[in-house]
């Protein structure tokens, strides 16, 4: 890999030759990713990018780690659209407000970019089976990604997890173990039946390459705005590596030039789960809190990815905001009726932290605002029907469905 | 519109003039919209489709009855991934297979590119409601499209429609009817309903531009396999709408010389709901079926456009085929394993058509075939979770981990 140097342990600074099955550092520490600036800004030009066809997140190539020859996983991830919210920001008192729907992806969450580079490092590895804990939407992006190439996976979930996502594994021919026990037992055991086993390990943070498929998230959002950045991007936060991938493209392509100035976050958290958010409020260390918030995917008490989110946090000068579960689901609702676009509950949490902002007085209304929706509706309607309630439902019969309008007050 | 000559009654012949209100014939029978493919053949080019960086359905804008000024509705709808699914074609035998996922459109169906030409004849209709009765994705695609251009919705949907949907439809706002009966049930109430509310309706066939619209996967997967026509596209068939739309495609891009040949259509019913199929296997006119199949998005007993959807089976010679509820569970596996792809149960009947004819001999083994997925299996996760069954349930012990694996004869 040409433009890229090494991997580096953000806590310690040991460096790693970027092999393609890195864990962490001795140290416990992260690694991240280094690349070769000065090489990438000379063999890669925006022009370049302009020309490809290619729309997955693969069209950034230069910016990602992996070998030139390395075959790209199947399924078509990224390339997720970026919507023209309007009437929502018009709603919220905004100058502009884009939604990047990344709901869309293959298997209906960001995390396919993660997914799609791990199965690339596994081919590289020469690795047949991969494995990883998940809250739900990296376990089945994992699967999909894998299946597609031909690879097999061990996935292991709390037994929290949403049916949808439960119905993705088993469908894509995963071994799932479903733990009676928090995201943190979840974790822990897959750890364990990592080493035992030997698999290539997907665990975010772990893995230091998941990241960087994560970031064109980022890379995507500022080319779709023609590589003007936006003020601030509202997304929400668990196990941290969303919001540090996220970054870190944002930083990659202010080193190569491609853009002239760097948005500020907005990392957003349940109330009920918010470590990472509560470390930056109080200056403090993050302790562990427990995972009480029905946005599973975000209700993660011990995060693995701390230090990457929290440094992307401070560097950014980023905001923090806590967030409800009743206001995650009026969040949800406000996406759905302003701007057509499903989401999970932690996929619409980032909008709700926004939308609380905002009344707030913390966004300046001459802001434009990105909000990262992480994950499609589809995989929790439990959550949607109960926050939305149930339809009318009658016989065929014209008289009772007027009655039924009447009784509820719709004029037709 | 340049483009249109006009509107023909498939069963009459009568001509109307195509305004962006049209429904039926007064005989009766269903419209079709009919171009000046001279005129389309003198201004439309596939160097200049090449050139297009817009990937939506709306690329193909010179094919699509809509007025040159008429804005494009907001959701990023079509330009769906075509698999090459070469794990899957050893598997049934075939020289080729693509597999086109349309569940990643933005309301994880197909029928998001009827819904998206409906908002747009609605609005050069000066509509500021619409209404529709479906089985489910008719009702969420035309509930989430709308709501994004600022549209209201009038929803109609039987009792047995899944919960995915029925989560949607709530979240995107629209005022939904769950009618306690059959499709056809359903149907005859929205028809009563539109006519004496005069809302702007959607139901598909009976709005002739609706198949316009569907007929876009058709014209992708030919631009996608570089305009070399395959010998097969198989497709499951409920209302009609979709085989029709596909075939009206394949004819508009012959018709203007981008494709030489025509492919067979495959025609894949549910055992339990095959009146279609049935009026072609005997050669007798169609008659109503009870609605017996798990694979709701199909299982229309009464199928509204049947005029269209047996000529353009006829036409094509066409092959059909019957699948049980078992088969079509099994081609979720199959897909989900062979290609990361996951499709609701009528998503995948085409596939399940597909492997029963290869099991039987009736495809030859050099040939090229496209199957169309038509939505997400995330759409109804309770069937998904029915035929995969659950997975390892385990508090977080290694040792109760190896006694699951060795129990379930796992060798990790």
């Amino acid at each position: 890999m040409k433009n890229v140097k090494h991997a580096k342990c953000v806590r310690c600074g040991r460096i790693y030759a970027a092999a393609p099955d890195l864990t962490s550092c001795a140290c416990g520490g992260i690694l991240d990713i280094v690349y070769d600036y000065d090489y990438i800004r000379s063999t890669f030009t925006k022009d370049d990018l302009a020309q490809r066809r290619d729309s997955t997140m693969w069209r950034f190539r230069e910016l990602l780690p992996v070998e030139e020859d390395t075959p790209l996983p199947p399924l078509r991830v990224g390339g997720s659209p970026l919507y023209e919210a309007d009437a929502l920001a018009q709603e919220l008192g905004l100058a502009k407000l884009y939604i990047k729907d990344d709901g869309i992806n293959p298997t209906a969450s960001l995390k396919d970019r993660a997914s799609a580079m791990a199965v690339a490092k596994a081919r590289e590895a020469g690795a047949q089976v991969i494995a990883c804990s998940s809250t739900g939407n990296a376990a089945s992006s994992l699967a999909g990604n894998a299946a597609a190439a031909g690879l097999s996976t061990y996935i292991f979930v709390p037994s929290r997890a949403p049916k949808g996502k439960v119905a993705q594994l088993m469908t894509f021919g995963a071994t799932v173990v479903s733990v009676q026990g928090s995201y943190e037992d979840t974790f822990e055991l897959s750890r364990a039946a990592i080493e035992k086993w030997g698999w290539y390990n997907r665990n975010a943070a772990i893995n230091p390459y998941l990241s960087e498929g994560k970031k064109t998230v980022g890379l995507e959002i500022m080319e779709q705005l023609n590589w003007a950045a936006p003020d601030y991007i509202a997304v929400s936060v668990g196990d941290g590596c969303t919001i540090a991938g996220l970054w870190k493209g944002l930083k990659d392509l202010h080193a190569i030039g491609f853009i002239d100035r760097l948005p500020r976050l907005i990392s957003v958290q349940a109330e009920g789960c918010c470590p990472l958010n509560r470390a930056i409020e109080t200056g403090e260390d993050w302790r562990p809190m427990e995972e009480n918030t029905l946005a599973d995917s975000i209700a993660v008490g011990v995060p693995r990815n701390a230090d990457k989110a929290l440094m992307a946090i401070r560097e950014s000068d980023g905001l923090t905001v806590n967030v409800s579960d009743q206001e995650i689901m009026a969040a949800q609702k406000l996406l759905g009726r302003r701007c057509g676009v499903f989401g999970e509950p932690a996929g619409v949490t980032g909008t709700a932290g926004l939308k609380k902002l905002c009344q707030a007085g913390r966004i300046p209304s001459d802001a434009v605002v990105v909000s990262v929706v992480t994950g499609s509706g589809l995989k929790d309607v439990a959550n949607a029907i109960a926050a939305c309630g149930e339809p009318i439902s009658i016989p065929g019969d014209m008289a009772l469905l007027e009655a039924a309008f009447r009784q509820a007050g719709i004029r037709a």
